[in-house]
């Protein structure tokens, strides 16, 4: 936010490395500062150079939502943990419907960590905030010892506006409501699980980051029999169902066979013993409507690049215990249960 | 944000430990969010359940804050992280003169962190949020593999809502304004570079950590020839001050005599080898106005309890090179420079 009042060499990005000095609120954290993040994310709000951000008034109703970053590793197929911070959280207020407007970042940064890669992943963020129509205007920068994080960490968070009318819940779901998914699911989560397992898949699995406001913006419009939004992330589309069912006091059934899965990501899973059910999504989404406009909102979802292949996965049903299930591929019908024993750490 | 469909055991707080579970969007996260952080944070924003709050329209201008905390260690004379997280962010936003509305919270766990830990903090963190009348809304939480952080981490942000006509920058001042100094510097940073020293101090020294919103009320109120404020977080008064120098292009004089200083903090920055000037506080700020109202904004101060031992430290000057100069106690006058070599990692 400074400018440095002694010129000095400027950061080295074949090089260089952070130290500790980037995060001890002197001269080195106020070039990297300017350098880098003002630099990449330059805008009006953030060239204030106070410690907080004034923003203009926003009429009616404001969203905020906050997500840490721990993605391991940082690169992976189809992104960085950079556009993962920005697009998650845009998400998370697109799906209260939502118009994001700003966006703080805050980085948590490993001693010794590439300047070449910092610059990558902000690179990546200031491209996602500009996809996403929205400004990086406050950020904060912390430097811990060699050994004491890994690498990287970054939490953004978001704020937005909410369009009058509009009132989406996970308690407003009722019986007879449809599901409907906006694309194949499992995609971020076996990218990222490809990567450290270093399967040797002759299609590479790309993640589905992706900032999902602008097919979220068609879907509002459709009108207000629209219950709710989520994006199935962590615990992926399992936990999702499960989390909005639990809410809103109502069963579910979905059907395997209208799920949307690519098919090597169905391999992928198969080798390594996860249940695609429960694999992260970065970039789809859940939406719950009344049953009479199912076909206009799926009709708008196909109309956006992000919800080509959406369908309509299952119903709601009354079900005092809440119970998500499945009807099978081969016509049976399982419980779909909370995520209890698996566990795929930092995903995201 | 979601209760639990099954009943299990309540969390162990007597020698339970965080695992991945708790940070893989299944049954386990669900139930710390519910029984820990829904409940100590309670309020109908985090009771909304989403992945975003919704809030009510704020008339006027917004502001908006971020911060990680990383402070080693993690309780600390005075104080711990949670309450550090909030206060601090709270500063951040009253530093704009804005009212803190709400906050979120984002937390990144080292698998292994005791619960007991957890819940201490988080208590710190409500009782926090209580004092400066602000709700936590949202929040997040990542669990990382042992090893891969350093206990806790968080992240706030803050949102606030400026009052009319209230325009306070870093780029305001000018030649002939007054620079006040709410009171003693550097407890925070020898309080916690006391505890990793171990001094065996006969005297404690105590965290100065605390939220200024309340002390910026009755300064604000004294009108519109307060130029900025700004809190002296890490790099301490003399990072602070260079970097309002800097941005309003201006010289400053201070004088020695006039900062007030603890004389046990005196004598553990001798001990350690630290120039008080460059020691973070927690629960301070500098505020510079115009000359003539500088003996009002100082009794302003004086009247509140957060600001008893303000004083008027020294005056704005012409001065291309932006330097801060300081008038020892014995009537030599040197540079304070920006901190370049000295390094006090994780204070905050």
């Amino acid at each position: 936010m400074t400018t440095i009042r002694h010129a000095s060499k400027p950061l080295d990005y074949t090089r260089g490395v952070i130290d500790l000095s980037h995060g001890s609120g002197g001269r080195a954290m106020a070039q990297l500062i300017s350098e880098l993040f003002a630099k990449e994310f330059a805008n009006e709000f953030l060239a204030q150079g106070n410690d907080q951000a004034i923003l203009p008034a926003s009429a009616g109703r404001l969203a905020l939502a906050t997500d840490s970053f721990v993605v391991s590793p940082l690169f992976f197929p189809g992104g960085n943990i950079g556009e993962l911070a920005v697009n998650g959280t845009v998400n998370d207020l697109a799906m209260g419907g939502a118009r994001p407007l700003h966006l703080t970042a805050s980085f948590i940064i490993e001693e010794g960590f590439p300047l070449a890669d910092l610059r990558h992943i902000v690179i990546a963020m200031a491209h996602a905030a500009s996809n996403a129509e929205l400004s990086i205007v406050a950020g904060d920068t912390k430097v811990v010892e060699r050994g004491k994080a890994d690498g990287l960490f970054i939490c953004t968070t978001g704020l937005g506006s909410v369009p009058a009318g509009c009132n989406l819940s996970g308690k407003a779901i009722r019986p007879g409501d449809q599901i409907l998914l906006s694309g194949t699911i499992g995609d971020h989560g076996v990218a990222i699980m490809g990567c450290r397992a270093n399967l040797g898949l002759s299609t590479q699995i790309i993640s589905d980051t992706a900032a999902l406001h602008g097919l979220v913006t068609v879907m509002i419009e459709t009108g207000p029999s629209l219950r709710c939004m989520r994006d199935p992330t962590r615990g992926g589309l399992a936990v999702t169902l499960n989390e909005l069912a639990n809410q809103s006091g109502v069963g579910m059934l979905i059907y395997e066979d209208r799920i949307p899965i690519k098919e090597e990501v169905a391999a992928a899973c198969e080798i390594l013993g996860l249940d695609p059910l429960y694999v992260a999504n970065e970039g789809k989404l859940i939406a719950i409507c009344a049953p009479e406009d199912a076909p206009e909102l799926l009709a708008a979802m196909r109309s956006h690049p992000r919800g080509q292949l959406a369908t309509i996965i299952g119903e709601v049903c009354s079900d005092p215990r809440s119970f998500v299930r499945m009807q099978t591929a081969f016509g049976g019908t399982r419980v779909v249960d909370w995520l209890a024993g698996v566990q795929l750490p930092r995903i995201c």
